[in-house]
């Protein structure tokens, strides 16, 4: 029967823990595609140093970081196989492969990768490594067959970068042992940070973790931005766009509830401090079952690493099965 | 005691048989190199799909006539570990490390790359996998630590580069694991074609295979360039620069009778035809035994092929634990 299903890819780069961001845009997701899918999560270690050679303490602590957060949220590893990217030559054999199949120029078009570039402060002397990721990415996705990864809207580029990747394969080597994949983008893909800017980043210092203790969160809810412009309680409220209510449109699961404090806010005569309140409410049902989940996790962390590489096991064995496909539609498969 | 010997490094694209300017320029420093060094010999079959994607048959081809080549010549396949590039994955996974130590700019401005795109013809869809061949060749160098690579004048900016990565690879990693490779550039580096052109070359079709026919070789012996001024016999030769006696200063080991000759060719009296002969009584003694043997391992291709496999499964042992270093101090090594 699991034959059949589909199969879904999804990972982070180890570089910082987990945050809401994730949870909501990504994480939750997971729980859903593990029950309906074939799902793979890779722990993209690799992907993570090409940004960060000269930081691989960084990248080595938060493998462990990552993986205790997924099994936190819920992320099974009898129906999810988790892996660790580096740990699967096959990737990097694919991407080489894939990297005679795309010009340079293309590679520099790339406008996702443009705007990291910037982002990054790059400039000139941005790594090889990190304007080869999306062909490393390629591979990270066809070498498992994946039929469909969830990806923030900017990241379009990087499936529409694979699924030509696997359209000149097949073309030029005349075979169809490689599959296209389809984006899945979530409804919520982005949360804003507790400051009110775009993105929750790790960089950006405006992130709620799912580590982070019951009175971190409670204090970093108290700090956030709100509409700047309520500044007393009677005074009508800005909703749209206040990250507050973009929060618990994300996380409160009473909607006419919710619908009754939007409209009370935006009368005026509703504090801020009692949003707030109730947001830290939803947000610590939420979390506290995960801390608690990830501090019985984190007592054992040879069993998570043994966890990783029984994971690691599991999908070497499916890269192999591909790479030996392509090697043979490539005709390099000697002996 | 085989231990303390330096690690050599030397092989070749399998995109068409080997001629003499490989002989003089590469395969006979290998029979030497063999016996005073730990020799590896690598088909660089992946590195000849980065401008041959499309044409896999010719690569497939290819690696076991240049294996032939190989053991025509009298490379031993129980002094030098032949093997294929492809079939060690720990090349790729390097590359990809390596990849992250090198910024798209430096690799943009590679001499010798550059006047290849030029050759080639690529300009603006030079494929990304020609682009990062180097630091591929970076890997295959430091993947096996040699200390020495054979390479023509015009390959130096290679051995450069690839003694970057390893400086940039042990000081960010703090670690000692890659080794510097040395330069080794033979006497005569390169043989014109026969028709005078400064480089023998497949698609110049003007080259003397290792695997012509007696005839086909007195063939392309007449048809030689020569000095176009030496019109009648009586008239006095250009020795310089004439390929015949390039040929002959490469090939001919009875160096008094060749001085004779080139005496004789300056001062007027001695006509092509004659040198030509000479030439070619010195080539046909130098090939008739390597095609004799050629002829002989030709015989069983299934026997050259098991050597290629224990020769690269020998180099993959070397190699794992090359890369197990690499991945130690880049603190990846999780399980």
């Amino acid at each position: 029967m699991s034959e059949k299903k589909k199969v879904a890819l999804t990972g982070d780069r180890p570089t910082g823990p987990l945050h809401l961001g994730h949870y909501v845009g990504s994480l939750k997701n997971r729980l859903v595609l593990q029950d309906t899918h074939t799902q793979y999560v890779m722990i993209a270690d690799a992907q993570a140093l090409t940004d960060n050679a000269d930081n691989p303490q960084k990248v080595r602590e938060n493998v462990l970081q990552v993986a205790l957060d997924y099994l936190a949220v819920g992320i099974d590893p009898s129906k999810s196989t988790i892996f660790i990217q580096s740990m699967i030559p096959q990737i990097a054999e694919l991407t080489m492969f894939y990297l005679n199949l795309v010009t340079w120029n293309r590679l520099k078009h790339n406008p996702t990768v443009k705007q990291e570039i910037k982002q990054k402060g790059f400039e000139e002397s941005v790594p090889a490594g990190f304007m080869v990721y999306p062909v490393s990415q390629a591979a990270d996705i066809t070498i498992v067959k994946a039929d469909v990864v969830p990806v923030g809207e900017d990241q379009l580029p990087m499936i529409e970068q694979s699924n030509e990747l696997v359209r000149n394969f097949n073309r030029i080597y005349k075979t169809n042992v490689l599959v296209e994949a389809k984006a899945i983008i979530p409804k919520i893909a982005r949360l804003p940070g507790t400051d009110g800017q775009a993105k929750m980043g790790k960089s950006l210092g405006n992130c709620i973790y799912l580590s982070d203790s019951a009175d971190v969160v409670a204090k970093k809810v108290k700090g956030m931005y709100t509409d700047p412009n309520h500044l007393r309680v009677e005074d009508p409220g800005q909703v749209e766009g206040n990250p507050v209510f973009t929060y618990l449109d994300a996380f409160d699961t009473d909607l006419d509830t919710l619908e009754e404090i939007k409209a009370h806010y935006a009368k005026g005569g509703l504090g801020d401090s009692v949003v707030k309140k109730r947001l830290n409410e939803v947000l610590q049902a939420l979390l506290e079952p995960i801390r608690t989940r990830r501090a019985e996790f984190a007592k054992d962390p040879g069993a998570v690493m043994d966890m990783l590489k029984a994971g690691t096991n599991k999908a070497e064995l499916v890269a192999a099965e591909t790479l030996h496909e392509v090697k043979q539609a490539m005709l390099i498969d000697y002996f």
